[in-house]
């Protein structure tokens, strides 16, 4: 019989028992449920509305419960709907009748809200460790390539020669956003739903302050139709886990790319690639690609709850049960990546002469010669002309700039001697002059590098 | 050891196997891939490429791990990543190293799109008859509801009387074309990829024609490079699902409006609602409910399946390894729907007298007065506006239309004497009067529904 | 002839010139290009990177341009591209060659993150006052709702009774976490982006610092790569507006669903309504229903960005380009919703007695006879069970709670005598019962009222 | 006034009307509407609801606005809301109150359906033509690349040769679906709504099938409910253009690719790319890389259009308003790409050498050789993993494949003699071996290549 069978004539359909149950998925949620449920127990005798000897016993079940659950002989029960009503009626059958009164002042609304708030506050904080160790990771790998110079790019074509370390170090400040939107999330999602019942209130005298404190809430929520139809803290969870997917996915794609033949900018370890059923030469980047493809399940399960809440009206729907599955599987799919993005950089093999030659092996400097002749006073926009045409000039030529004779380069300034040239098409030189904060010279790079490891430090 | 671990020498790091293992979730492919491989083995018997002892020894083996992949016996092995390594690499461990020769001229790139193309192949005729027998269901629903009336709305706001008939056919259409874009999807499914090899076809003589006749394709990938990396019939399939939920989501609303008390307009059977765990007098139509919600996840495998795809190069990337999880979810989700909705539908009541007196206590007719006016020459514009100043006149003065007395009408109107317009003002005429193809009238509505009846059984 | 055009020997393709140009849409920076533009003039005076006669040409020139464009005399071209290129160009054309100086040290890719930043942080501002707006509306109707009784739903379901003042106040919460999202997202976009040139930073001695300062902007980017490529805060800004429409979303259901007949709960002002082109009696809550459907376009805004993103390779592509329609229509949706909202919802008028009639005419205080026996100390299980069965049983007689005798009840419970069970039936008593913080009781409301007050002056 | 301002005692709000107005982007309905509306007016004269003067006045009225919209003299006023009453009122003003009678027997729910599927039909077509023209491309492309070889890849690792032209026409058939799948979608489109009245059918006598056949309909919506809610149309034309631009964003993907230094394989035409504004030497694919960012735009708007239409009771509500700009931008953007790609493809400069050398520098035939020892009777697997381990010796000794000695090479297996072996180390080999139907030897892709030839001229 259901727990709120009463006016119901007829049983319920054995595939709407199974289409309506969330046990399968909230199971998941079974500490948090349990942990909700002794707090609310220990305020319940606290407050006179239960005794202490009914509150001991429901204790002692409830511990029984949690340990029948980590050893795997808690017998779950589809019929049951959910892990609440499990946990619930385990409970009465271990201790009888009196386990009834745990969901005395409660409802199943404001328990579910309970449960994934205690979630989503714990794996918030495990989430933003892990990309703490990421960050670390990268920091490491940057003070290693402080002297590795690369070419920065811009729309996948060569731009400027930069630093190994100030490239990877952009990153450090995405997951640094990233980190801080979490915090930020975690600040919104410390709130204390229960005590709201199904959606009024309820008016036992309990005290929710009590319960707050013992479950690490500084916050409880002022409106009970609120804190039971609210989701708010779902959403921004797997929106902040989208943009951090948005950060991965470009880090993915460019180990891809930095991997291929082409590029051989870096190679994997072993350990972290595979090989093809078919072709005995393959050496695959797949956790890569599998981050940058997991990608659209955060996307998705993003997509997913907002179409749920979309135009609902107050309060508590069923709809709301499809909270979960998205969340869950978001929280493992960036916990995963972020876990294994960290080993896979920090095995990565950076094969320096591949960047180095594809530095030298380009126009990278001509930037460097525009300044120049701004600096002579020419305007910036004239400057930048003469030298397209000397990027021209040598192209049609099969040269590179370094390539290009005196009588070459005067033809279009008289100011471009090589005395004055040649220092400039040096890409150390060019990656060193850019001496500005934030810029990619090695001076302003190592000031990051202190500012990086300092926040990390800091938090 | 690795199928492909020659190149290598290290082992994969453990938490990478986890994280790139398909085998949790493609495991439902088993029964196509040993479907495929059958047909497969056979043809490299019949073309002479491995001999007829040999292809038997395969096929035994195979049926052998059918078997026990049945029965629950077959020893999956998350190191061997997916359900493809795993059949074939049993396959050797039963029947020797003969069992590596069921590989030869295929590579799991084209294996994993046949088995892909199998399983949308057979869902997709399932979901087609699961459509149909909601049709059905609303067919019978429709000749009950013949001559119960109701209000037709627009902007959930009273607009004009149809029959109940009608408006449970307007779903009957919907999952028409539903059923007819699945239709065209598989179509599009029905193209065999074997022999596409890892990228570039095969140097065996294969006979692909021979596998495609054996496997029920009507057609064969030209392009091995496209028969590898395309996805398309995954996202039409996901994008259909999408469009019939937009069907179901809408059904599912004005389920959930009709069964408000506000409405009253049906009563779900108790097997088809749920309780609530507090509120003993809740009778909840959580079917509907989840069902609206889990549009969201649809929508959610949609734009997952999209974003794994966009910009990716050919031909076969990891990232498609994404493909599968949101489509099997998509498949589960509508195929319990569909056949919840069914029977749901046919054991709701249809509160008729609710239905009917929300149409006589209201100004439904309004546009039939209007229309009255349109005869009696007066452009549409002008009966427009008198009889919008009628219903304000009646709102002000708190009466029904029918409940105006002729020296008010004729203030509007000379023509609006009480003989003229009580007709009018009978709900059942303003019906019957749309006697237009696809009106509200009971004629029309036959018609239709013979239609319907018609197409349903002729597909 | 374009600012680039030294190294090409071809005109560009005039669809290309159409295609590749964002000057239809980003001259709404044109305020924020100029003031940006001034404030790096300024600072290249003040390091001697220029004349400061060059320097007060160049501010004269944007003064000038600033003029033209808001008298609408600018002459805007499409062959040059962008707003930066059409304002630099003009300047050329306005006060010579001198002109061209504005461009050192700075790249088209750190000019339009500037811009964006600056649009993003003065956008971000107006939408939390507005936001404040109709907050205040919301608290001065539920000033006046104190005392109007209204049902809570579940599931579309009378739940139990509710304040209207109580459920208004849902929604002040829900915008006020908004608004608190809004400015952690303002927070981060509060970055100054200039001086990372194309990507590497710039070779001459600009003072970052001054140019922040001058601008407003509390930091800079540490990292020129992430400088010209984050746009973190454009997606972070549409999340949060996604999240926003959630909750307006949700308050255009209810305004939807009260404004019909079979709620009717309410009544839309006709200044806020619109009427049918065919039925003279239709008045449709236009406004809401557009609100509730300008959802789909801003999660599709938000899609939108997040595919552009997804696995970009550092530094700028020109797929950055995109980031900005979405986030134009983003912004013009939420602030015309908001502002339409404010007003709407302060000329609507509640129809109190509607309201009390649907707690009245129902079973809105089962829980409160459930909760009765529990304090008789029959365990909560139990006793919802029991009121279950009165429910049924009054359903299948026909009556409300209310309406059963004494002998009715105590057939299912001897405790239900009316004497104990009549205060408990009246709807005002289950309101005021539940007095915990959060609550529905008129003291409880009273409190969360005034917190909101207190919150709204307080920010 | 109002067209419907009869029962209204107040003005509507400016902004009301500004947000509700759907002018600013019906417009481009104009010609769809004026066309329905010819159709509708000649009917009205056959049926004898109208007489053919006022009929001819009216065809009159509508020709003169015609031609004003063409010449841009059409007074159009945002306050008229739509297109709609902005032709209907001019028509009035134009002709006198007999102008008001065009819209009998019609409702703007009809009546904005039918514009939408003309103007989704008309579209298509236009969309399959552009499809056909890349096509056209890329057959042409392919048959002179015929001779040329590159790398396949897969995981963005070299993986086995292939033909220049095989790869192209990889796109040829995407595309081929891509037109198949809008055809199905102009087949759905193709049916007639007016007459559905605002949703219950109209009570005039009107004649539906007459103004299908001059519309050019074959078939008409069989319930008038589904007719004015059904937007089906505009979500699967938007889907299929996401799947198209899935394909599109492969391709730009790939040619970004291929662009760069670091492949060189194809050198975009100047008139196709840009430069840079700081950086001299660039020249950017930025057709491609917008191309593939517009992806996002199209999935948004697909998500849009979803998010608008879930959960929406019937029949017609304001919501469906927000159907047209997703729409429109998408057939915009598709349409712009498709012909820029054309264009850009065909102008394209193929690099050779740099493909070829690709080939040669690198493993690419280990799979032939692998292949080799499986017909030696080896079984697939242990030859994989023989030839795994010569590729890692090579690696290891920093050789190709062919620059083995023999005496290296029969230390992993006696066959592999230089006589074996040779041939098989021959990419052109490699490519002629795969002979099989939808292989990359030449012979089969010359069938290819006659197969879309003779699809493309057949349709």
């Amino acid at each position: 019989m259901k727990p709120w069978g009463g006016r119901f004539t007829k049983e319920t359909d054995a595939r709407v028992e199974r289409f309506t149950a969330s046990l399968p998925f909230d199971k998941r949620l079974a500490r948090d449920d349990i942990r909700g449920s002794k707090a609310h127990c220990r305020m319940l005798v606290s407050t006179g509305i239960i005794s202490s000897t009914e509150g001991e016993a429901i204790l002692k079940g409830l511990d029984k419960i949690e340990e029948e659950i980590e050893t795997g002989s808690f017998p779950f029960l589809l019929s049951l709907e959910d892990i609440h009503m499990n946990i619930e009626a385990r409970l009465i059958q271990l201790i009888g009748h009196i386990g009834g009164k745990l969901h005395t002042a409660r409802s199943r609304n404001d328990q579910v809200a309970l449960d994934l708030h205690l979630y989503v506050k714990r794996e918030t904080e495990i989430v933003m460790g892990l990309i703490k160790d990421l960050q670390q990771v990268l920091i490491k790998r940057s003070e290693e390539g402080l002297d590795v110079i690369m070419p920065g790019y811009t729309h996948l074509q060569r731009a400027q020669p930069v630093l190994l370390a100030h490239h990877l170090l952009a990153y450090f400040w995405m997951l640094e956003r990233d980190k801080s939107r979490f915090a930020d999330c975690l600040k919104r999602a410390d709130q204390m739903p229960l005590g709201a019942g199904a959606l009024a209130g309820t008016g036992f005298p309990i005290d929710r302050e009590v319960v707050a404190k013992e479950l690490g809430f500084s916050s409880l929520y002022e409106n009970s139709l609120d804190a039971v139809s609210d989701r708010d803290f779902v959403v921004e969870f797997i929106s902040d886990a989208a943009l951090l997917m948005i950060h991965l996915s470009r880090l993915s794609e460019e180990i891809i790319l930095w991997s291929s033949k082409e590029f051989g900018f870096v190679t994997l370890d072993d350990a972290f690639t595979t090989g093809s059923s078919i072709m005995p030469q393959k050496k695959n980047p797949d956790v890569a690609e599998l981050a940058r493809a997991k990608t659209g399940r955060v996307y998705g399960a993003l997509i997913g709850i907002l179409t749920v809440l979309k135009g609902l009206p107050l309060a508590y729907n069923k709809d709301l049960q499809e909270d979960k599955e998205g969340l869950f599987d978001t929280v493992d799919t960036i916990k995963d990546i972020l876990s294994l993005f960290a080993d896979m950089l920090e095995t990565m093999t950076i094969n320096q002469d591949k960047m180095r030659e594809a530095v030298y092996n380009d126009y990278a400097c001509a930037t460097d010669l525009a300044d120049f002749l701004v600096r002579k006073d020419i305007p910036f926009r004239e400057a930048h002309a003469i030298v397209g045409k000397i990027v021209l000039y040598a192209l049609e030529n099969n040269k590179l700039l370094h390539e290009l004779h005196e009588d070459e380069l005067i033809r279009f300034h008289p100011a471009l001697t090589l005395k004055n040239v040649r220092a400039l098409l040096n890409p150390y030189n060019s990656v060193n002059a850019r001496r500005v904060r934030g810029g990619t010279s090695a001076s302003a790079v190592k000031k990051q590098l202190r500012m990086a490891r300092k926040l990390l430090e800091g938090n």
